[in-house]
C-alpha cells in the first residue's frame, strides 16, 4: 500500500516506519522539520497543501499519525492558551487530516490516528493530554460510521518501555509498552479491516 | 450551599434548578441570555467577570454547569472552525469555568460538568459533539486527581425523554431519560462525596 505516515522523525514514527516498511508497504513520510514533506499540520492549510503534495504520485491506501502535542501542567496552572494547544496541536490537527483525507484516500483506505493511555487514567500534570486523547478517541468511534467504507482507528498506548528513562516517574506502576508492539497495532489498523477501535496497549 | 448553576435557562438547566431548589440550595444563575448574571463563557475573560459578580455575596460551593453547544453536521462538511467551535462551546468553557473556579470555591466544593451519550455512542452528524464530550470526560477523571479535596463530575445523559419529539429521530433504539432522573445525577454529584465520575443516564 502508499501509505502517508505524518511524524516518521519520532521515536514512535520511526518504530512504525519500520514497521510498514517491513510489511513492504511504500511510505511517504511528512513532519514539520523531518520527512519527505515538511508541513505543520496544527494549520489546516498546510494539511491541504500536504494532501496536494502527497497526492501527485498517486492515491494514497492510508494515513498514519504519530504526530500530537499537549502541553503538561497542573490544571491551577494552565492558561486558556494551554488548552488550545492541546486541542490544535493533538485534536484539529488530526481530526482535519481526517476530513481533509476523505478525498485523498482510497475507497477502502484507512486513517490510523494516535491517542494515549490518559485518555482512560489520569497523571498530575496530564489534564490537557487526557483532554485531546478523549477526544480523538471519541471522534474516532464517530467518525467511523460516517466515512465507511473507508476507516478509521486510533492507536492508545502507556509509556514506551523506551523513554521509561525520561518519562517513567509520570507513570508509576504503569505497564509500559515497547514502540514495537505499538507499531503493530498501526499494522492491524492498516492492514487489517477492524474500523471505529481504539487499541490500547499497556495498561 | 450557594450553588452557581450555568445554564439555568435551557431546558436541562431548568429542571436542574428545580431539582437544587427543591432540596433546599441557593442558587445564583448564569448565562448568555438569561439568568442572575449575564455572561458567554464561550470567552474566558467573560468567566473571570462572572466570577467576581458571583463572589460578591459569598463563597461558592458548587458549580453546574448545564450550557454546552456545538455544530451537528457530516464529518464530510465540517470545517476547522466547526471543530473549534465545538472546542470553544463545550470543551474550553467548562474546563475554564473549572480552572477559574478553583479559588472561588470552598475546600471541599464541587465541579458538575455536562456531556453526553455521543462520547461514547455515535449517531451521524455528530462527530464534534463526541469529540467535546470525550475531552470533558476525560478532563474531568484528570482533574479529579488534582483538585482534591475539591471535587469534579460529569452528567452524560441520552436524548431526553421530554426532547424526544424534536431529536428523537437522531437516536433511534436509544433509551431516553427524563430530565427529572438528570436533575439528580446532578444533586448526586453536588451533595454526595464522588470525583472523578462520569454519571451515564440512559443507554
Amino acid at each position: 500500500m502508499r501509505i502517508l505516515l505524518i511524524g516518521a522523525g519520532g521515536l514512535l514514527g520511526s518504530a512504525v516506519h519500520q514497521a510498514l516498511t517491513d510489511r513492504g508497504h511504500k511510505l511517504v513520510t511528512a513532519g514539520r522539520s523531518s520527512g519527505d514533506l515538511r508541513y505543520d499540520i496544527t494549520d489546516p492549510a498546510q494539511i491541504a497543501a500536504l494532501y496536494e503534495a502527497a497526492g501527485r504520485d498517486g492515491q494514497l491506501d492510508a494515513v498514519a499519525s504519530a504526530a500530537g502535542s499537549v502541553p503538561y501542567r497542573p490544571v491551577a496552572e494552565m492558561t486558556p492558551q494551554d488548552w488550545t494547544a492541546a486541542f490544535q496541536g493533538k485534536v484539529l490537527s488530526q481530526v482535519e487530516l481526517v476530513r481533509q483525507g476523505l478525498d485523498q484516500l482510497s475507497p477502502r483506505g484507512s486513517f490510523t490516528l494516535i491517542t494515549g493511555v490518559l485518555a482512560r487514567s489520569p497523571i498530575v500534570t496530564g489534564a490537557a493530554a487526557s483532554l485531546a486523547n478523549g477526544a480523538v478517541e471519541a471522534f474516532v468511534r464517530a467518525a467511523a460510521i460516517e466515512i465507511a467504507p473507508q476507516r478509521i482507528n486510533a492507536v492508545s498506548p502507556t509509556v514506551f518501555t523506551e523513554a521509561l528513562d525520561v518519562y517513567g516517574d509520570f507513570f508509576p506502576g504503569f505497564a509500559p509498552v515497547g514502540l514495537a508492539e505499538v507499531a503493530q497495532a498501526y499494522v492491524r489498523s492498516i492492514e487489517g479491516a477492524e474500523t471505529g477501535r481504539v487499541f490500547e496497549l499497556g495498561s
